[in-house]
């Protein structure tokens, strides 16, 4: 029972030192959400007293946490002058494995990206892979300008599913020989960072929700359309991640297929959109981008193709929606370059299939979505892990 | 800033005030959950020292929340007294309205029925139920031995969604004029007693998961299959609600139906399995149980619109496996005495349409999940009513 035994006990060197470190993680923090402030505004907004506050940001300046960035000179009185956190006490990594491409970036503990890269991924097999996502880092890392052991932490979106005790990523269909135990491992080791995997889908809805259309929502759903198909779910700010990690997998939602059931995934992923453009006349070498190109200057086979596609995402939205009654449903992913021409379909299918109406929009983040959401992550973890090492609490 | 004020003014008396009833809420509660206790023992395990113990005991014993239930005679050394809740200090109440029966119970706060009714819910509109429910509550409040003003808090459960703004349920379609406004409100003020409205699937997951099979879960998924369809899911012992109270409204998946698209609930409810009996060959007056009894009995046609049942509610539980990642699923409500036949005919045709495979299990609770849910809902609320009220925190 601390707290009992800290109010039974106040003069305890060792409650002392924690009512300190409290005291300059709540300026810390103030700092953080509201922007520069003065002494005497910080002890009128958290009410503590003025020499409780100096202290705290004597003791916050010195270990390089806080720094002074102006002055703000009042009609009456003194020039004050201002702190604000120094973003440069610390970096972020946040890294997008995908299966096209491998996006890395460096953060400041501001949040700015300093440092970033976007490279086609090429790697034909999971070591080579493993090298990239490690080369490409320390790359960025070095431009960003930051000193290895300033990255703080790192986190890593992949398809699929991490299994925390197997060390390795279950159901990532799409990314050969990703299952392999023990590849996050290796890269955590060759960083010298510590180093999270997380879903990519469920990234994508982080970062809409940080930086995007999800602020403000208290539980939303992104499904993310791409090479394959995935939802990430953030209720009242968290994460929702199921018993095992695997919430948002509606790859495996039940579909009806011509050729006898299958999973929805099948059934929306690009090479399906693909296949429909076929199904309904369209020929040559085809990509997905390639079919909703052609259905934006409205040839039929294309335009036939999108609306399929579009009544089967409805599908998706309609489960989502009855099991977990979201205020926002956000389409993005691969085909977020498309969705404006997915939207009506989606609409219109939904219509016939519930009466539940959620409401639909597109990402704002765009391809983005996973790296700033795996930027996002990272940072929370870096701001606590800077103020634990310089603050020595 | 509460806490870094109360230990910087270590002597104010708001202070003190606060700190005894914190320490005299640890002690009730360390007695709820881990049974009667002596002074000492309490000592040891809250570290509180023992004047501080003695004193709260004292202030509980004459709130009337705690009382002696006898003592313990070491080896060696004095006999100690024992200290446990007063399970009479105050009571809950839980209301179960469904289509076919109204039930009600009064529970003390160790969370013992002490009175309960069942009804069988002949109500033809709205206003003679909600009758009903205030002339069987009060009778069964009576029965009880409570004072009308010692219930501290009740619980409705019902189906479709309660709207607190136009204070009225969405979405009950099997209760006629259930819909209308002010109907709670009209119950609350003739019962005179604080009354929250859930849904009854909600409820029933809350049940089995206090009560029941869902214990230790981290995330569980009720489905209730009866005159409607439902869906409880409880997340870490909290309800999982969505963003209006409406997750788990599964009814309103979409489900391919013969007579083009429609909603999977008119496809799993108790009139769908009578009318594939019916396809199937079975004549006479049909009842959901009547179905299954035959199946028991081995008859064809009764077999064949189990299994199909079963098919579909695999389909519901396909879906919510794959947006949720439950590490339980449990079956219930009116059909809670058929699941056993329906267990293979699920679990077998889940395996055709996702490779995910879910832990399914019969409730353990049958047709008293909902109410004791209710009850559980309000036994939380009124123990918090009843020590503010007599300690006077």
């Amino acid at each position: 029972m601390p707290a009992t035994d800290a109010a039974e006990q106040p003069g305890q060197p060792w409650n002392r030192r924690r009512l300190r470190s409290t005291n300059e993680r709540l300026l810390l923090d103030r700092l953080r959400a509201r922007g520069p402030a003065s002494r005497a505004q910080l002890a009128r907004e958290t009410g503590l007293s003025k020499p409780t506050v100096s202290s705290a940001l004597a003791a916050l300046e010195e270990a390089g946490l806080v720094h002074e960035v102006g002055t703000r000179a009042p009609e009456r009185g003194r020039v004050a002058v201002l702190y604000a956190p120094d973003p440069a006490a610390g970096y972020a990594l946040g890294i997008d494995i995908g299966r096209g491409w491998l996006r890395v970036a460096v953060a400041d503990l501001d949040g700015s990206v300093v440092a970033r890269a976007d490279v086609r991924n090429r790697a034909r097999t999971s070591g080579t892979m493993a090298d990239l996502v490690v080369s490409t880092a320390r790359q960025v890392v070095a431009d960003s300008g930051a000193g290895a052991h300033e990255v703080a932490h790192a986190v890593v979106g992949t398809p699929g599913v991490y299994d925390e005790k197997q060390r390795r990523v279950r159901y990532a269909m799409h990314l050969p020989g990703w299952g392999r135990a023990g590849l996050f491992d290796r890269m955590r080791e060759e960083l010298g960072v510590p180093l999270e995997v997380h879903n990519d889908a469920n990234l994508a809805a982080l970062g809409e929700y940080t930086y995007g259309v999800g602020a403000g929502s208290r539980l939303f759903a992104y499904i993310m359309i791409g090479t394959g198909l995935g939802m990430g779910v953030v209720s009242e700010g968290r994460l929702f991640t199921g018993a095992h990690g695997g919430a948002g997998e509606i790859g495996f939602l039940p579909w009806p297929g011509r050729r006898g059931p299958g999973t929805l995934e099948e059934a929306v992923s690009g090479e399906a959109v693909v296949e429909a453009a076929r199904h309904f006349g369209m020929t040559g070498q085809l990509t997905a981008k390639a079919v909703f190109d052609a259905a934006r200057e409205g040839q039929g086979p294309a335009v036939e193709a999108v609306r399929l596609e579009g009544e089967r995402i409805a599908h998706t939205v309609a489960a989502a929606t009855a099991v977990l009654d979201p205020d926002l449903v956000v389409l993005g992913g691969g085909v977020g370059h498309s969705v404006d021409l997915l939207l009506r379909p989606v609409r219109e299918s939904l219509r016939t299939l519930t009466p539940l109406r959620p409401k639909i929009v597109p990402g704002r983040l765009g391809e983005d979505a996973v790296l700033l959401g795996a930027v996002a992550t990272a940072l929370g973890t870096a701001r606590d892990v800077v103020f634990e090492r310089r603050s020595g609490s």
